[in-house]
């Protein structure tokens, strides 16, 4: 019984790890000759068409990220469970990111980086305070629902949005299309950790930073988007922070990746961008967990995490 | 009775505050006319020598800050309690600066600024995660407790230090002289958050520097503080930042303030400067805090947050 390794980057290291946590079986890869009808597994990133047809004993597809988009626009997906990735140190990366740049809105870092450039000392007596600002989480999945609790913790005004309807312990949540303008309303930081799925693409644009709240203590609205880049409509993001519609945005993910060299977001003033690592999981980490995955499923149990198709997350 | 005033800035709006919030009482402030013996109280910050004397029925010196060291060093301070402000607003904000800027580092988010700058797309696929970080927090009083509360949340790994042994929930705490070396042994994150006294006077030195972790994962130690400017020696902090000794440092508070323009810590590359503002109370909150104080005192209840003038703090 063999796992298949299937990503466009990095083949080697992945084949290491899995042999250190499977040493029992056989990992093999794409483009070397292999035995397709001992694959039982594959554990894939991106993977190229065609590389995942002709396996006739699959069993599981094993995302190695936590979004799964990249499989689910695969031609002729094999019909058998998705895995993906739901790791505690990939999400507490995630929050790490969150509450440090709502705290660089709140505590208006970029204008104090901008009075040491100038050596200008200029205190400011009345600065709002977390639980003046409110933040709204569009995904309420594993990863907001974490970042949303240390928010909270940090004093910041929460609430999420999610597709269905859900109660979540001291958050109002907000759902499905009626649910988006009252929460999109009563929202000064809005961050996105969605999937990307046919219903979420391009929801990120200028008809919905329109109903952003205006009278919020930041100056403006803030746009968080660390879910996918495909999320967001980068030529509506632009024009919505020139004409004041968005006050800043904060990118880890973009349209296109690596965010070519001629993007206007690279120099924009108010724009923060990070190269779509605002949640890593260790390799390691994500090696033991599939390995885990594996033995689960082997000894009868029920795989983890798995995707719904018809949802596309 | 009245309330003397005595700052040494904005006179008139606190002399507005304090009539709104206690209206049965003589507002009276130096350099006018007022009866000296009718002042059961003053509110000050930063008193010029001279202006507290004179009052016979003096009951209370009311510190506008959290920190009582401007008053420390008046000569011939009336024997009376000195309370100073504790207050909830203020403590929240002072923790939000500390989450905002140990996140900075363990996200290097300097770093990415530069990368922006460059348009260079160049994520990290191993970074630490708050777990593998330990802040060590100097002072662990009523700030730093809370800023300790709320990193552990985050996930760093906290210890504190203060004069006294005590015990905190959750806490790891040294104290005293014999508990700073291994305090400072354990801490990638040195947080300063103590009063100003003849004892904690420029402990902030090379001596001290030389003694934080070199193991940690941030690439060196690092200094934050937000306790008081003369806390820390700058040439030594300048010298340990050039020879490695520090990795970098965010400082609020300094020996001379406002900063002198001519001061290299305004442009040096590894030092993040504010203005002293890492945590101020709301003014409103702080009239309404005194006034309550007083009541409480008439009707018999002691004063809360009573300074010991022997510790001098
Ligand atoms: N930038 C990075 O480094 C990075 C790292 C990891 C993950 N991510 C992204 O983050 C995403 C979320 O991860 P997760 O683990 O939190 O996923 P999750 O647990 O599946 O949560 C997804 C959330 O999005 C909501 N959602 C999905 N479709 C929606 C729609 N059409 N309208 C409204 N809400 C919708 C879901 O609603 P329900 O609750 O109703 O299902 C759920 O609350 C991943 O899919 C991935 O794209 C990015
Ligand atoms: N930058 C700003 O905007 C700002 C704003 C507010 C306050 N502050 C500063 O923050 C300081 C702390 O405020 P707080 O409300 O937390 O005060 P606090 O509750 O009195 O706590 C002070 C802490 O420092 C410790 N300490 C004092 N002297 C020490 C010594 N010689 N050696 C070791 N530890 C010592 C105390 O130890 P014990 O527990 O043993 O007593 C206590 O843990 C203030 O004094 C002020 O200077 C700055």
């Amino acid at each position: 019984m063999s796992l298949l390794v299937a990503v466009t980057w990095e083949t080697q290291p992945w084949v290491e790890r899995f042999t250190r946590h499977l040493p029992d079986r056989d990992i093999v890869v794409l483009g070397e000759d292999f035995d397709r009808d001992a694959v039982r597994y594959v554990a894939t990133w991106g993977p190229k068409p065609g590389s995942l047809s002709g396996l006739p004993n699959l069993e599981a597809i094993f995302s190695l990220g936590a979004g799964v988009d990249h499989l689910m626009s695969y031609p002729d997906l094999p019909d058998v469970p998705i895995v993906r990735v739901a790791q505690d140190d990939l999400t507490h990366r995630m929050s790490e990111y969150m509450v440090l740049h709502c705290l660089m809105y709140l505590r208006e870092q970029r204008r104090f980086d901008e009075d040491q450039k100038a050596k200008r000392w200029n205190p400011d007596r009345a600065p709002p305070i977390a639980g003046d600002v409110r933040v709204g989480i569009m995904g309420f999945g594993v990863l907001g629902q974490d970042a949303a609790r240390k928010l909270k913790v940090m004093g910041f005004d929460v609430a999420g949005w999610s597709r269905m309807p859900k109660s979540v312990e001291g958050f109002e949540v907000y759902a499905g299309d009626e649910g988006l303008a009252p929460f999109l309303g009563r929202t000064d930081i809005l961050i996105a950790l969605m999937p990307l799925t046919p219903e979420t693409k391009g929801i990120l644009n200028r008809s919905l930073f329109g109903k952003l709240a205006r009278d919020g203590r930041l100056g403006g609205p803030v746009l968080i988007n660390a879910g996918r880049g495909k999320l967001q409509v980068e030529s509506d993001i632009l024009a919505c922070l020139d004409d004041g519609t968005l006050m800043a945005a904060t990118l880890d993910v973009f349209e296109t990746e690596p965010l070519p060299e001629n993007s206007p977001l690279w120099t924009h003033p108010r724009v923060t961008i990070t190269p779509h690592n605002s949640a890593t999981s260790e390799p390691e980490a994500t090696a033991r967990y599939i390995a885990q995955q594996i033995r689960r499923h082997e000894a009868g149990e029920a795989f983890e995490n798995v995707v719904d198709r018809k949802r596309g997350y």
